[in-house]
């Protein structure tokens, strides 16, 4: 390790260290606790919307470079700052995950097997310039019984340390030990890379932000990490699709918001009912504003589409342009959403149960939809209350992930003198 | 990437992507096929029980040097083939995880969410002298939905290919991919390492051999790992013991098989009940063969027993020796088991229900158990009916590894035609 990595390294120990205590503490706290120090962090935060609005200012003022896209996530304003409180008094109101039975069974011997959800250990947030991440992060982790380190961008600094100032009232006021929720102690981003190896130190990374972030959090890290790089989703329209439901869900699934991962970029459809409804699909997506681009198929139907290369049907956009492709049916289908998805969530439109129930099967998709919006994969549409981000690895949790995906579970084994012997 | 290491990289990228599409074929295969596999393997292996044994006695001549211990765990003989061709037939008796619904519940909506049992997709095995091994987890990746990819040790590489010979058999008979259960191309240790770095190409590695290998495993791999570095296991007797139950969990805990991980290698006793419980419990043990090393206090109990030292209450010792520690009740115990256990599976006994309540909630432990033997830590005994390992990490499964810690899983989102907007 070189004489800069050092120090650096050091510093992530020992807040690691202090984490992991006070994780140990806030695995015993019972829900009371966790809820009272929640919601005293809600109100100190609408108390402190004066400071908390200064020091927003002073990073904008610090950082006057910015694009408009970058500058409008970093912002925050009286409406944002109430939405971040009201978000940590939902938490507040969600039941605690901690010492859930997720399964009891006995066994013949009379020994009763309990699986108990149990907090993970440390929780490692990385992330950008949205300074609401450090308020809804440290909600989540904190109900979920967590120690938390989390680690913003530094143009967003001043704010989310005046946010956490806000959670460690909260905490201080329930008698939870301010270690549970940590800014990380460098901007360097040395720091980053410490916190991507610490195995060990750090049970659990979270990245949220960019494709580029996650990227070089999925690459270097040392510690299992919860995310996903892109939502690169299909929408099929299957022959038996009703052409009414296909229209809406193709709308929602592409407009409704085209920047978030649960959009849909690609748009497949069986070319026995493609002649008759691709234009109006078309039709109504050009009147929210979506461009197109499609196969050869698509364009014997619709010449003027422009071409979609291989590199398009790769390319997750976020915005308002929808890959075209014209398929043969469910293997067709299937066969490119597996060369071209990012496994996140993949949507059938069909009357034909059959036909939905093998495209479900045969996904290897984090979520598989049939007759609905791929915009739906999200933790407050799945009934979570809230969600820390969604997750396409195949270990541990995939799809939304809230307050029950971040815990662990530990088994009990109750017994009355059983021996194996 | 060196000259030697990149063939390597690329025997292993072919594997891989064989074992990548196998597992498609797998994952859509239904139980019928997996368990005909499962059976002519076990049909196979009976037959082919005098080239099992003339492979075994090759791998034997050339290794002569082993240790009689390495040696007993490598040698084959008609009662081990027959229990390996058991242990199949007993896999495919099993129910299917896969297609498993986990969660199912439906939101005001309309939209019904199921989380449903997955495969995880292609699964790295990398193991020691065992030749059984070879078929216990062909037998449950196969039956649990993935492919996997064995590393077997070179020393009995001749035994593990003609235990795989009868594998493959299967599952040609079964008309399954071969591909679905494949020897690792090259004995070269670079392709371990290789192995450890395919992240992407395999989803999961599970080490099975001594400690040294897994933890070269746990520190070296890029792919999410199940496993357990040692079982450096507890057993509590507390002041408000049955002392009579206490000397037999204890005895079995400790000496019913001292190699197993989920064997007892400290006792910890409370001070109350020490002066009396000790000599009985010591004596029961010494009858059994059992040797000591002890704390100042239990020394004072019994000047006989040699000194314990910090080191020892460190050391997983697998064998027939127990430290003893005295302690000064519940908070005591439990901060001697945070310093010193392996989160593997700790024990209390105690007629006090809200003590040993507390006692498994605070626990991080993967299994605490309460008025039982650590040595029901155990797949089978935890109504599994087979297991590949025992998990201490925070992510994914915890405790015994079965066919469900085997897979992964996805939701299903059956809609009407639900939109977001």
């Amino acid at each position: 390790m070189n004489a800069i990595a050092d120090p650096i390294a050091r510093q992530l120990e020992d807040a690691a260290r202090a984490a992991r205590a006070a994780a140990g503490q806030l695995a015993r706290a019972g829900r009371p606790a966790k809820d009272r120090a929640l919601k005293a962090a809600a109100a100190a935060l609408r108390a402190g919307q004066d400071t908390l609005l200064a020091a927003n200012a002073a990073d904008l003022e610090a950082n006057p470079d910015l694009s408009p896209a970058f500058r409008d996530r970093l912002v925050l304003n009286p409406a944002r700052i109430a939405a971040m409180a009201q978000g940590l008094e939902d938490v507040a109101a969600l039941p605690d995950p901690v010492g859930h039975v997720l399964a009891e069974w006995t066994r013949p011997n009379g020994l009763v097997m309990r699986r108990v959800a149990q907090p993970l250990g440390v929780i490692g947030m990385i992330y950008e310039s949205r300074p609401n991440v450090t308020a809804d992060a440290a909600a989540l982790c904190l109900k979920a019984g967590s120690a938390v380190l989390l680690r913003g961008g530094s143009e967003g600094a001043r704010s989310s340390d005046a946010i956490h100032a806000c959670i460690a009232a909260g905490l201080r006021e329930a008698g939870l030990p301010e270690a549970a929720v940590q800014m990380a102690p460098s901007q360097d981003r040395a720091f980053v890379g410490a916190m991507l190896r610490a195995s060990g130190l750090i049970d659990l990374i979270i990245p949220r932000g960019g494709k580029g972030l996650v990227k070089r959090v999925l690459e270097e890290a040392r510690v299992p990490v919860l995310a996903h790089a892109e939502g690169l989703n299909h929408t099929y329209i299957h022959a038996a699709a009703n052409p009414t439901m296909a229209r809406e869900i193709l709308a929602d699934a592409k407009m409704r918001r085209t920047g978030v991962c649960g959009a849909t970029e690609t748009l497949l459809i069986d070319a026995a009912i493609a002649p008759e409804l691709l234009p109006l699909l078309v039709a109504d997506l050009a009147a929210l504003g979506c461009g197109f681009k499609g196969d050869e198929r698509a364009r014997s139907i619709l010449p003027a589409l422009p071409v979609a290369t291989e590199a398009d049907f790769g390319t997750e956009w976020l915005d308002a342009l929808l890959n075209i492709k014209v398929v043969d049916g469910l293997d067709s289908a299937l066969a490119h959403i597996r060369r071209f998805g990012s496994e996140h969530t993949d949507a059938i439109v069909t009357e034909d149960a059959a036909v939905a129930t093998s495209f479900l099967n045969a996904l290897d998709s984090a979520v598989g939809m049939w007759n609905a919006s791929t915009q739906f994969c999200d933790g407050g549409e799945f009934g979570f209350g809230a969600e820390i981000g969604i997750a396409t690895g195949r270990l541990h949790a995939r799809g939304p992930v809230g307050l029950e995906q971040l815990c662990t579970y530990r088994y009990h084994v109750i017994g009355t003198g059983q021996v194996r012997a």
